[in-house]
């Protein structure tokens, strides 16, 4: 932690933008970039903030990543449509999505929107939570490189896939999940490897498929359900890629050239993502799913919580973290923070007063 | 095992039918509940199929559900409707939903139904995959009675709140998962207990929330993920309360009178339920919907096991246990076996035939 830079939210949001800019993308695509990034590092995605702007800059100069696409909108029914992101950042792609998907539902009840020729879209949550910022319950899916073990399995096969849901609730920040359906990310196996940690139990595969806690043989993940009821993160999974690849047509997951780590910068990976946005409206109505959530949470939040334990909402610890980062500033890793040309401490010669009441 | 009566599907179906008719359902809901049970006692979710009889019949006559409803449907916008059950089996009530959801994704590219006024409805599975077997992806789900914990909590807050998901394969079974958002259904750890067996880790909280595998001292669920990742079951058990209850206006999970053990079998329990079909022919289209999936389930079964496991998609177990029990017969418990006057041995004196190469 020592060696990461605290950056205030304005400042760093301004660089990622002028990178993303730098590389080729559009002011389009730097915008909608950059808000879902932000979305991530501000409620403590770090794996999904801000230092994937070292990547987009690759696979935008690349060519893998389409840096001016011209995104499409194809109505195809009352309550559906099909986002063509023509390469784009997929940030871009799935607010246009997400946007289109809230219209139809506000027409039609609900609007589901299917995501076509697409790239790696950051954290799912981000476009959940605008339809949650709408009155809507939102749902974003997308499928991702196999990284995680089936059930029994001893290979990597689906992604990490993750699922996220928001949904309204008065007078505070919305109901969010934003799960991979893996127990763990790999970035986190990665970092217990590095630091040679004990892993936790049912999260990692070794060679061999079996189950371990040894950092130095874990080498795939395993679905959420660890070793008795992967079955049921492996199947969810299977939801994601469902409805976001195979639905549209899309890549598979074991399909995908990889991510990162390959030679091929060049080729669109031609990824999918699928998004949902239902109007309370249409069914029991606002006031009624308001109360409704109100009463909901304030018996969750009073349930008893075990010794030591405590008791939060999805999304309660995201959002008390984005109040603290809001203070405090944003952390970001010394080589992302090279890359954006930020200040190396946080009292630093950019001397914006949030990154100082930080130091 | 032993003790259980093996029963040729077709008697079974019938016996039910008529006990369910006799404590006042008419034709419809026998039907609808029959049809749901036998999909579960069919398939080996014996938690969910026929022994619930007994149940049924209990409420039927003691007033909680109503055996002869005014079902209505009533369509609120281009994608979506409510059906209100008045009080019916949940099954009948859930069949007609999914069967409007249907209609409606046939127009609309995508149909959401809400159930209000409705009471168990078995198994979610027996909804998700009508959908499937019409074409579309299904998505079904309720919550229920609290008996699962939350994430660091120590008393029961969410029902076993189960996802189902369904999609169609071209010439098999449709891609079936039904799970609860617990790691394990309440029977399991009531059943360990009276065994006094081991529970697996991370399936069972004590009176003080600690986790234990002590079956005596197990008092409540764990969600799905454990120890460690059990936030992300909650949430999802949490998805299904927003979708069925808050969006519904009906019952929260903590607010039910007891399904069983109480002493009111007269008032109804106001439950909801959310049912969702999405017609792939608004998306990629039919064909690619299937190559796709043909694709994803090859890869996925060839996928290589660990030193003695299997690799299943979901759903494959289930079929294939169905088909085991089309030929051996379905296995009933003796209270069950007893409430529907079954024969009591496998060759007993109902002599079908099908029971009869069974012993």
């Amino acid at each position: 932690m020592s060696v990461q830079t605290l950056v205030a939210p304005d400042l760093l949001q301004a660089r990622v933008e002028t990178a993303l800019r730098n590389a080729g993308a559009c002011e389009a695509s730097a915008t909608a970039a950059v808000r879902a990034l932000m979305h991530a590092s501000r409620i403590g995605v770090d794996s999904h903030g801000v230092r994937l702007v070292v990547h987009y800059d690759k696979v935008l100069r690349g060519g893998r990543v389409n840096g001016t696409p011209n995104i499409t909108v194809r109505k195809t029914a009352a309550a559906t449509a099909i986002v063509d992101g023509d390469n784009a950042l997929g940030h871009h792609a799935a607010y246009v999505a997400m946007d289109t998907a809230i219209g139809l539902a506000r027409d039609s009840g609900i609007g589901a929107v299917g995501v076509i020729n697409s790239s790696h879209f950051g954290a799912a949550g981000a476009y959940a939570r605008v339809a949650a910022e709408a009155g809507m319950i939102g749902f974003a899916t997308t499928n991702s490189d196999s990284v995680v073990a089936l059930f029994q399995g001893r290979e990597a096969f689906h992604g990490t896939n993750p699922l996220a849901f928001a949904a309204p609730s008065v007078g505070e920040k919305p109901w969010l999940l934003d799960m991979a359906t893996s127990s763990i990310p790999l970035n986190r196996l990665l970092l217990y490897k590095s630091l040679g940690v004990q892993l936790p139990q049912g999260v990692a595969v070794d060679e061999a498929g079996a189950p371990t806690t040894d950092p130095a043989s874990g080498k795939t993940l395993l679905p959420l359900g660890g070793v008795d009821f992967a079955f049921k993160g492996a199947a969810l999974a299977g939801v994601a890629t469902l409805l976001s690849a195979i639905l549209q047509g899309m890549t598979l997951d074991h399909a995908f050239i990889p991510m990162v780590g390959g030679d091929d910068y060049s080729t669109p990976r031609q990824m999918g993502h699928f998004l949902l946005a239902i109007d309370p409206d249409r069914f029991g109505g606002r006031d009624v799913f308001h109360a409704g959530m109100a009463a909901y949470l304030a018996a969750l939040r009073s349930a008893p919580a075990q010794e030591g334990g405590e008791i939060l909402a999805p999304g309660d610890r995201e959002w008390r973290v984005e109040a603290e980062r809001l203070v405090a500033g944003i952390p970001v890793d010394p080589d992302t923070a090279a890359f954006l040309e930020l200040p190396r401490s946080p009292a630093g010669p950019a001397g914006h007063s949030k990154e100082n009441t930080a130091a």
